[in-house]
């Protein structure tokens, strides 16, 4: 028998089971407000129309956005059992840091748009976790104001089109702290989202572009009409790697591409297509998974965005080799609902449901993961 | 010409058939209650919300509640046809004891929520007629007065974490004639079942948990506070196997798994994932049979639950090799409809499906179950 | 330049095409009852609620039922062009017979349940254009009716329990001419048809079943009582082949069958599942020829039915090797809209289809069939 | 860094991109009229009943017209990131003549149904832009106006049974500056369309066949009445290649045709089932593609059309080896919802569309297209 002193369960609702270590707080929330998809909905009747089409939203037919989730549902897991997942422990190594779930914020633009506390919700409900954040160059918050949340954050880089607005940006993240820099590969045009068009989506008043308008030096009004750079290559992956930090390469879809990012200096690979916000028909990120870390071959992290709304869809992601999951709209939703609070409960729901999801599949660490199977 | 002195078949409705034999009883019942899922339809207007949504209820998503069921609409039977199938015997030999139809009723918790005879009502109806049930740890009825209703028992085994307890609810089940322990693989953890959640389910007062309270030396009122244990392994299989009686090991679906559990003295396999309650993701029982089954390589006996709702059903997982079929909510839909009749009539529509399916597949008996192919 | 001299083209309704050989009459119809699936539906506000639910059911849950409509419509034609199908000869030739078109009658019972003429209306129908017409044994039409209306006719076999009233049956259908035996394999029990169940069904009043009343020397109200044999071997095909008709064998999905029908005497197989009506959860009919086609071998004349609602459905069966494809539901629902001119008109329909849908896919005779491909 | 000096983007609706290049116009149109299938349902409410049935059927059950777009919502893209797409060039060089994208108007008849100018709309929105349209034999315009609107031209010969009739059709096509004859091969009977049968289609009052006319030399009113040659083989593809002008072949979809195709001089090859209105059951076009192209082995250009309505599907025909793609009803719903301006506008949604498709999939011309994959 291999059962330790374990302090005893107190008021079980339903006796068919030993314990409920690690997920008692689902216990207590609000019956409309269960998982992301709840929170979805209630952010529905909160967002205005404008930006919600804009955060919803996906590229043309929106055919990869609804492929993206339904790759997760053609999966199916087979678990182990019998072996010892009293202790779950989800955490995993990244980037030299250790994390205590392998979930992260992929980065969202103009949060303010959500909520008023905006990025800076997030960042909070983030840090309170031990949750890497990212911040989006399109966030409407100031990129001093997340770093001073305190906790573990990542900045994601655009290239602006003025070479000295461009450097200061990065510089300016590499100073307060940022962890690693992530560079979006595919947004050299921006996709056509046609809920954005038929509402007659426009950024609302008041909510700015901050870290864009520092870095060209110009005022809130004029941050919209700062350019981009209208090329991106290989090249640009190494000027960003010049900045000494880590730099995860995201939108990465094909295997040869993820080969040429490791190439030119990538520390970490994110397969994802943008929400299906960009080319539709792409190929959902979970099923490009596989040849990418074919390609890789363990030479650097894969991550993987696009789709996950379950603490089930992270271990498939997981299981497949995927070293952590990005989640981008969900924390939207939360934000929309509850600010910091509706963030941190996104957060506490998806890594709850990730750590018993774990421990059903009979995988007490990561480092068990190729236990299981996924077919 | 093979046929031989039969009785005349008597005022049949519909002329283009040779015999009733072994479904007769078909066209005497209510045209709303003629198979299964009319059972379940009846019973949701019988049970209360809280215990219905437990009853009902699968993990998060139901990914694998429904895709149990989806996994017999995939495939197909290739049958046999000209063979003698006057008689069709489906009875099989199982650890000992001669069944009178591969089927056996999978342990559920709590049955006096669905109707106040509960399991009692469940074991005369299946004593009745030879079947097999199991009764859960968890039951509402107390273990003794389950065997005085005479039939063949099996004990489900959840571990109380206290040494004595645990001993004590295993040693009262040897000694009342179970003939065999399930021990449940899949629940160190309770799954996370949003409708409960949703509904707010709590266990009705009045039904109460009298197996866990004799063991533990408590009131009916602290028994849902007594302990499991909150870890199990491989030698936990060998402490309950220990006890003398064949242990059915439930809730395996990694062939891996089934040759660790046939190594530490499993009479039995059982293909399930706790009827979609637990890990939600997991493969279909159904879609996982055939690997467990190479695996075990004729050791041992597998059995399988989850899904199972016709004798077709019944019939596709023998043909593709397992030794039995559990039912589990559809005895729980009987049970509420109809208390012992009720389960009764369950148990007789889909024996009677399964037996009259065998002869529509030239399969008079399980020992030609080979002749046919499950594509 | 191929053109020869040909008639020209009167009011076309639409000009882009060269001619309307050989479906004129389709033009002429009306609007809703342009296809067999519009006779389905006018049928079914015809036809009382108990026979309705007998010709249009499946056994359990019609799985099989709707998959052997699905089946068509998985698979997909590669056509050829450019061939002179300027004359499309749909002739087949099959046991001994030079038929029009290589679709037949399949056999429906009580066809006087669905308009008074029954049986002889269809028969009639089918003689006006040459084709093979199957009586039941289960028929509400006498067998010399039949054969008054002068066209090809099969007689299908239940084996009466009663030797010497077996014997009759058979004999009196050879002695009429019928051309073939067609023997069901696939009915030894009755498949529970749960919309029987439901509505309460029983043969009405006045619908008789004469040729197995004559047969057994009982009235017609004795004819439903008349029990058939309860036990069906290949020696049975033997006895039946020894009256000297060839003997096709309806009921055939597995391969291994094929090859043993051969081996006793079939002259020609018909793989069908009785329309879904037996076992639910057998292959669809069209899924099962490719097999049964490779185990005959050319031996003996394929034939199929099950699904068949389209001159382009016809032609699918045909391509993957089928000799002929036989329809049984539609001509009730012609039968029930319109007595012998429904019937006339739904063969001319499907005729027609399968006529064009051959020129349309390059082939001018079923001698051409291996020239395209069903993928 | 590779930015070359670019003019500074004005006005972002929406930060987070860098170029609006090639695809601005969309942001300023009616948020109805987004895309081709907005046009579809605008354009159902403008053109009455009969025709309206005519534009949309397809042949029987519709299998195929659904399937020409499912085959396109079945595949999915592997695109490629940083590669220079700051231009896109879309331009591919056909039968000799440069094109500006790769996409065509595939010929449909009876314009003049959707929008009273008709064809000549058509021709001059595709001049305008430099889209080589194609004049179907049943056009209600006269070929001579469509030559004066000065754009690239196709002509689709239908052959008429009169000799002289028709060489004076093709001879007057020649002449007219015609650049290729595109010779359908699928209509040896016009395939039943049960929408038309349902509304009693019959082309309206006023809309004439005036090219057929002309060339049998008889009145408006009769030409309906010319008949078109019953038999079409390969010799007609010779005798049409004889007039010296490039020959597409339209309607191919079996590869033996393909070869059939090139040995007897076809220029090109359009891989299509003429809008799933022929043969119901047949392949997709874009299914049957791949075996084409291997037919071919580069000895011809590869075409296609059937179910083309993004820019994204086109990408995938391209991707997978077609050189051009036709798209021929949105052009009608462009027609109905707005003359001339309506087909411009369905123009530069889907060349829109490609172009960004193309540069979202990191690939700035067609040469590039084997860097992605399509799975």
């Amino acid at each position: 028998m291999s059962d330790l002193p374990r302090p005893p369960v107190r008021g079980l609702p339903v006796p068919d089971r030993p314990a409920m270590a690690g997920f008692e707080p689902d216990l207590t929330v609000d019956p409309n407000l269960v998982n992301l998809d709840d929170y979805e909905r209630a952010a529905a009747e909160r967002i205005p129309a404008g930006p919600l089409a804009y955060f919803t939203g996906g590229a043309l037919d929106e055919r990869t956005l609804r492929d993206n989730r339904a790759a997760f549902d053609r999966r199916r897991m087979i678990p182990r059992v019998m072996t010892d997942v009293a202790e779950v422990d989800t955490g995993v190594e990244l980037l030299g840091r250790r994390w205590p779930t392998p979930i992260w914020i992929a980065p969202t633009a103009l949060q303010r748009m959500a909520h008023p506390d905006g990025e800076l919700a997030t960042a909070r409900a983030a840090a309170a976790r031990g949750i890497t954040v990212t911040l989006s160059s399109s966030a409407s918050t100031d990129m001093g104001d997340i770093a001073e949340a305190g906790g573990p954050r990542w900045y994601q880089v655009y290239l602006l089109a003025d070479p000295g607005a461009r450097r200061a940006m990065v510089e300016r993240a590499v100073s307060l702290g940022y962890e690693a820099l992530v560079m979006t590969v595919d947004l050299q045009r921006l996709g056509r989202r046609e809920r954005d068009i038929r509402v007659g989506f426009r950024i609302p008043e008041g909510v700015g572009l901050p870290n864009i308008a520092r870095a060209a030096g110009v005022g809130d009004e004029q941050a919209a009409d700062v350019a981009f750079v209208s090329r991106l290559t290989w090249d640009d992956l190494e000027w960003v790697a010049g900045f000494g930090l880590p730099v995860v390469v995201k939108g990465i879809l094909h295997p040869d591409d993820a080969r040429l990012a490791v190439a030119h200096g990538a520390a970490a690979i994110d397969v994802s297509n943008h929400g299906g916000r960009q080319l539709d028909g792409a190929i959902a990120s979970l099923d490009a998974l596989p040849a990418v870390l074919e390609a890789v071959a363990g030479r650097v992290p894969v991550l993987m965005d696009g789709g996950v709304r379950r603490g089930t869809d992270a271990l498939i992601a997981l299981a497949l080799g995927a070293t952590a999951v990005g989640i981008g709209r969900p924390v939207i939703w939360g934000l929309a609902v509850d600010g910091e609070a509706g963030v941190g409960r996104v957060l506490d729901i998806i890594t709850g449901e990730l750590e018993q999801a774990m421990a059903l599949a009979g995988v007490s660490s990561v480092t068990e993961l190729n236990t299981i199977r996924v077919v």
